[in-house]
């Protein structure tokens, strides 16, 4: 099957594509980690990204003591890709983008990582989902206690834009750092994690 | 330059692999990874193994959907091997083995995993060496707070077995879980961090 330009889908990845490079030429993921590296250098947290899991086949020695992996797979993670330590609490996150302005798929988001997240703060975590809408260029902190409201209270494939509008926490985009989410956290503590109404909580 | 069989390195080797073998076929590694599911299962703590990081360099894609790794390296990793959540408190550590019978070798602990453990527990982690003797058939858990005090008044390139057997604390092999830590921490906080001897907490 040829793929015709014109297809649905290969106007998405185009959008998805030019929206990638209007938004400063930055993945959520890097801006993530830039921001990892600061909150780090200025000793407010301590938080990496997980390496991404490969299974590795074959290994040759073409010079001594360097290994090359001739032979790999990626494997499917079992958690999300952040965590570490923030104020003595664990944190975890998972971070997702999604060129969609109306709504976020949440076929984006692995049931595995889902459980993870519901599992670690069941244990006493700070869990949350980052999600970009990248055409708009808005990046949102969602808590995991509200996204399995959602998900108990809606029967959906996906979740819409003005929930998370609603639900979430706007993160400002600076430049040092970049996706300053734990600030957003910061604020969402103090007004307490059930709460994302200034009202209650002024 | 050809290695000779009775060349100390090789005999060195050799001991590693008898004693691999002696030591019920499993590495602390597996041991370790064993002991995670059965509290992942038991819904004792949610704590995982980082994958080892490794740099693609190239990918094919000899069917749809399915990408093979053709070339990649092994990388350094920033952090330790294990992490995760155990009694609402970030918990992170790293495992290390050493056919040695009377010391432990300090520089199989790289710097910078001597660092992030530092670095987590002063943002409050619980963090700890996992030491097993293997030629012994025994295995310690030694807290970051110990190990700095000895780092900061030894001078020495390696640690006493006599010192780990002291301050450290032995965990006991069972079959479910094989290294079962968590109660070695319990006993650890209950004692209090920095006392290890049973008389001051009894």
């Amino acid at each position: 099957m040829i793929g015709y330009p014109t297809k649905k889908k290969n106007r998405l990845a185009l959008a998805e594509q030019k929206s990638s490079k209007a938004h400063r030429g930055m993945s959520l993921e890097d801006d993530v980690n830039k921001t990892n590296s600061y909150y780090l250098e200025t000793d407010r947290a301590v938080i990496f990204k997980k390496p991404t899991p490969i299974q590795v086949v074959e290994v040759s020695y073409p010079a001594r003591n360097k290994a090359k992996i001739t032979e790999a797979y990626y494997r499917q993670a079992s958690t999300t890709d952040y965590n570490g330590v923030y104020r003595g609490l664990p944190i975890d996150f998972e971070a997702k983008e999604t060129v969609n302005k109306t709504s976020f798929a949440l076929s984006k988001l692995h049931k595995h990582q889902l459980d993870h997240l519901i599992n670690v703060h069941r244990h006493g975590a700070l869990a949350f989902l980052l999600i970009r809408f990248s055409s708009l260029d808005e990046t949102y902190m969602v808590m995991v206690e509200s996204l399995k409201r959602f998900l108990n209270n809606h029967d959906r494939q996906s979740i819409p834009y003005d929930w998370i509008k609603e639900e979430g926490t706007l993160i400002p985009y600076s430049l040092t750092p970049p996706v300053d989410y734990l600030t957003a956290l910061d604020r969402i503590i103090r007004k307490g994690v059930n709460c994302n109404e200034e009202k209650c909580c002024p």
